[in-house]
Parts: structure tokens; sequence; C-alpha cells
């Protein structure tokens, strides 16, 4: 007894394979994009259609982007001698809601992941050498996540750039702001007070 | 300073108009998209695109179906005189599921919410009275959610039913299978004493 359409059930297949969306929660959206008015749907495939076709990754700094280079690497204003080197795309939009960073980016597009067969030649760790190699790099500034695997990844990029000309950095670690101290884990407390900074 | 490519802002937008994905989680699902083949994105794309053309409510019981009637109306070995109210066609799939409903079903495609401009006109409502009034129906479960607007549209419907010629029926409400009693909650419990049954 078919109980689920065909054509819904192989949106609820499709949907389950993202990240996060297990088969109940596929079934619930797939059952509200059917719900909802035709050009919804219609909408949403459009825009899946089209997204490969438009963005393209930046010859220089591997951001996602509709045009190469992209428009971080193409705006003069920004400071191309300060690379900040990140795991993903989400990670680069996280850092320039900031408005804290005016420099440019390095996208590796993954963490050092043994288990899972990723080591340095599946990241665009070559690609971040050249960069350096040829001379404008002044400061790489690693902000990799403070996980296992990104701290891994900080580590062996460290080591590799011990003897490049560029002045290696790494994003501060410590108490989130408006953190209540008692809240805080353990390991984060103790980074705070080993990197603790003169207050006058 | 344009980040987010616009192919990928629009297939974020849309996706954040699903119901509990908000555009954190929007911008991890496309992001993902994204990174995959680009088949994957081609085919959501034609489920999407193929969803609504291929799918319609069936003209009985309002499920949704590739044919008119669906195969649960249609099916000689199930019940026709036994009719399961639900709220919506994900409540029919989970009813489905137990395996231990051989009814036909109602789906109501909403419950009353005044507050939301939903009355009883909104629902199929008209159309459930017509299906008892062709007087194949013999008996009504109502298996609306055990929560306030699904308690609401039951009491409804109960009143509206009053005098017509079938038995009315509602889902047992009780401890849940499994559960321990310390953690079931007032109401439950409190239920599930006035509602007891001979144990021999």
């Amino acid at each position: 007894m078919q109980v689920i359409p065909p054509a819904l059930d192989r949106l609820i297949d499709d949907l389950g394979k993202l990240p996060g969306i297990g088969r109940k929660t596929a079934t619930r959206l797939a059952l509200n994009v059917l719900r909802r008015p035709v050009g919804y749907a219609q909408e949403l495939s459009q825009a899946l259609a089209e997204l490969h076709a438009s963005i393209q990754l930046c010859s220089c700094c591997f951001a996602f982007s509709e045009s190469d280079p992209c428009g971080i690497c193409a705006d003069a204003r920004r400071d191309g001698e300060l690379v900040c080197v990140v795991e993903e795309p989400g990670d680069l939009m996280a850092i320039e809601k900031t408005a804290s960073f005016r420099g440019h980016y390095h996208i590796l597009h993954g963490v050092l992941s043994p288990i899972d067969g990723i080591g340095p030649d599946e990241l665009k760790i070559q690609e971040l050498i050249a960069r350096i190699n040829s001379g404008t790099v002044k400061e790489i500034l690693i902000a990799t996540s403070s996980t296992v695997p990104g701290e891994a990844t900080a580590s062996y990029l460290i080591d590799l750039l011990q003897n490049a000309p560029v002045k290696l950095t790494r994003l501060a670690c410590g108490i989130p702001m408006g953190m209540d101290i008692k809240y805080a884990d353990r390991h984060t407390l103790a980074r705070a007070i080993e990197s603790r900074s003169l207050a006058k």
C-alpha cells in the first residue's frame, strides 16, 4: 500500500540527504512545500537549478562567488597583505558579519581528518603556499575553528609555514562575550587565564 | 560589499521560508548543496518542480495522492464504513505506519484557529458532512491532536455531528507506551485515571 505518493517520497528522500535533516523533518518540510501555493516550489526549484551555474570558486581565495576574482579579492580598499585562513565559506560569512576584518581570505574547504581520508592534498594548502610565495602576503591569520580537527589543521599550518616569510597569527581564545565565568568550561577558562592580557 | 553571491542568497531566502528553518540553518543547508556535486541540486530542483504537477487531493478523503481516488479510498479491502478524521496528511502517514487502522480517512487540512482566521469553512468539514450524508459511513473516529486547537476542533466536530447517524469515537488518551508514570505530566495522568480500563 503506497501511502506516500512517489513524487512526494522522492522529495522527502532528496531533502533527507541534507545535513541535520532526518526522514521525519524531511517529511514535514516536503508536506509544507506541498501545502504552499505552487509558486514557492517553482521558485525554490529554480534557485537550486541555477545555483551551480552562476557560482564558482574565486581562483585567488576559493570563496564561492559569481565573479572571479570575488568581490573581496577585487576590492582595492581591502588589505591584501593580511590573509585570514578559514575552513569553510560559512566561516568567511561569519567573520564578514563582524565588520572587524578588512583583509583578504583563504578558504581551505575542509579540515585535516585522516579518518575521513582528508589530508593536506585535499585542502587548498598548496594554493595558500603559492599565494605566500607570490610575495604580496605579510600576515596569515589562522582562523580555523577551536575544535579538535580545527586545532589539528592550525598546528599543521603553523609547522608548515614556520619558515615562510610571513607573520603567523591566530584568533584569540577565551571567555565568550557576555558569558558568566561560572558557566565557562574549564578548558576555555584555563586558556583565558594563560592568554590573559594587561588591563592597564 | 556583497559577501554572499546573489544566487546563493536567493536559495538561502527560499529555504528560510520553510518551517523550523531559520536563516542560519538555511545558510548551512545552501552551502551544503553548493559543496555537493551539481547532480544533487538538479535532482532536488526537479523533485520540487514536479511535485505539484503530479500530486493532487483525493476528492473523497483529501489526502495527497497521484491518483483520484487515492490508493486508500480505492482499496476494496479497506473498511469504508469507518472514517478516521485527521488534521493533516502527516497524521495519516503516522497512523498508516502503525498498520492498526484498516478504515478510510478524512483530512481536515488544518485545525480551527480563530486567531489565524481559520474557521470551519476553511477546513474540509462540509465535505465530511456530505460524506456522512451519502450514507456509507457508520463510524467517525476523531483523531485530531491532543493539543489545544486539536481538542477545540474535536469538540466542534462532536457538537456538529451530535445528531448525525454515525457512531462518534475518539483516540484513547493516556500514558504513552514505555513511559515511567513518574514522568507523565499530571493532565495526562489524570486523563489516564479517568479513562482507566478493566484489567480482567
